[in-house]
């Protein structure tokens, strides 16, 4: 597998083997190799994780060990942090489907990753200060705290939903299957929203926001690829001009 | 919170304790309370279940132990198999998100439920076949086993993701936020369609399957809520019409 194709999966700090071994299982389970252990406190390499592992390791992800958080994530042009709890900072919060997103359009140009917290503590403030974006999920409040290696399994599956069975997206060169940019995506939008109002379709005017709100979650929530933008766009575009050329074709 | 709301989890002859304390804890995780044991190899109440459930059970899980499979499902009206294997049964397959739509249309009705299989065989054909449904997860094939409390939190976050941080779905009595039943996306679909045609989009015409099958393929994903298909159908009337009104107002 490729692995520059894919997000490199960061525990900090990890304390207990079982949860490694559990957590390697889990990326596999959905094509994910690269398994980088920052600090751990039992050391590495750590017996207990082979038989949570089952067998992970032997048949192909890839464990290192650094001394940091931040020795771990040297290399890595864009970071996603795994954390439940809001902390006032100032970066964008994303679900697991969103965060497949942005790492996706990210890896165009750089090695990326998603760090995972300890079992104790979760991530520091000072690890998610390294990140460039948050991954949260809809925990019930009265019982917020996942195991570690089920964390990772919700963002592998999601990881594994987008980019197919083998962990990388498919189709990436030909541009079918990519992810659609937030720069599309807002274009598309545009497009739709200038047609409807020239529709007169936004009424009453001060309900316009909650309406173009509306529409747009709906639409975000599919991960649409580029290719969906376009032939959306298309779609639009024959509908805002299409009545009148179909009458016109219909008078010939 | 409600159990009539959510889906049952139902563990068909699970192995080891430790899994369904797992399971037990990555259930409430996202809010689901209910938790069905079917023919439990070592018997229930089970020990070993305490510490990996890390006080689910004090804080709202709710297990009850049973003969059988059938036994377990008795009550409850639509089923969902949890499975990798295809089996050439006529059931519908889909993934977390549409089971979670599945299950939400059918609670209208009945109460539900999703069965998981064990950890050294998964589900049977037998149990397979007492199921409506079968929800299947894109696994990288060369590891496919998950851990079993692993698979039960894949659908939890699945439906924490449209139910909402206590596992309900919000304002189903107001109608607002209600998966939209199949009939209603089939509905969006055609009169999309139609108005697509009739705008002359479908060129060369024996591209139009294709082309309508990735449309329908974008929109699925979505997961969208009865509210968002009318939104969404009143936007496509708007385009199919506007136009020529937004001249006449114009030309007022």
């Amino acid at each position: 597998m490729n692995e520059d194709r894919q997000p490199v999966i960061i525990l900090a700090e990890p304390q207990l083997g079982e949860n490694i071994g559990a957590a390697a299982r889990a990326m596999l389970n959905f094509g994910l190799t690269e398994l980088r252990i920052a600090a751990p406190r039992d050391g590495w390499p750590n017996p207990a994780a082979q038989p949570l592992a089952a067998g992970a390791f032997e048949a192909g992800v890839k464990v290192t060990a650094f001394d940091s958080v931040e020795a771990a994530c040297a290399d890595l042009g864009y970071l996603v942090a795994a954390t439940a709890r809001p902390r006032g900072m100032e970066k964008p919060v994303t679900n697991a489907a969103g965060a497949v997103g942005w790492l996706h359009e990210a890896m165009a140009a750089k090695r990326v990753g998603v760090v995972f917290g300890n079992e104790a503590q979760g991530l520091s403030n000072d690890h998610v200060a390294l990140c460039d974006a948050i991954v949260t999920y809809p925990v019930n409040k009265a019982f917020a705290s996942l195991n570690l290696s089920q964390a990772v399994i919700v963002f592998a599956h999601a990881w594994g939903e987008a980019a197919g069975q083998e962990g990388r997206f498919e189709g990436t060169e030909a541009g079918v299957g990519e992810p659609a940019s937030r720069d599309e995506l807002i274009g598309m939008f545009e497009h739709f929203e200038a047609e409807l109002e020239r529709a007169g379709y936004f009424y009453p005017p001060d309900k316009t926001p909650l309406m173009t709100r509306n529409l747009r979650n709906a639409f975000i929530r599919g991960q649409w690829t580029s290719q969906e933008v376009r032939t959306f766009r298309g779609a639009v575009k024959a509908l805002a001009i299409g009545r009148g050329k179909a009458r016109i074709l219909r008078e010939d």
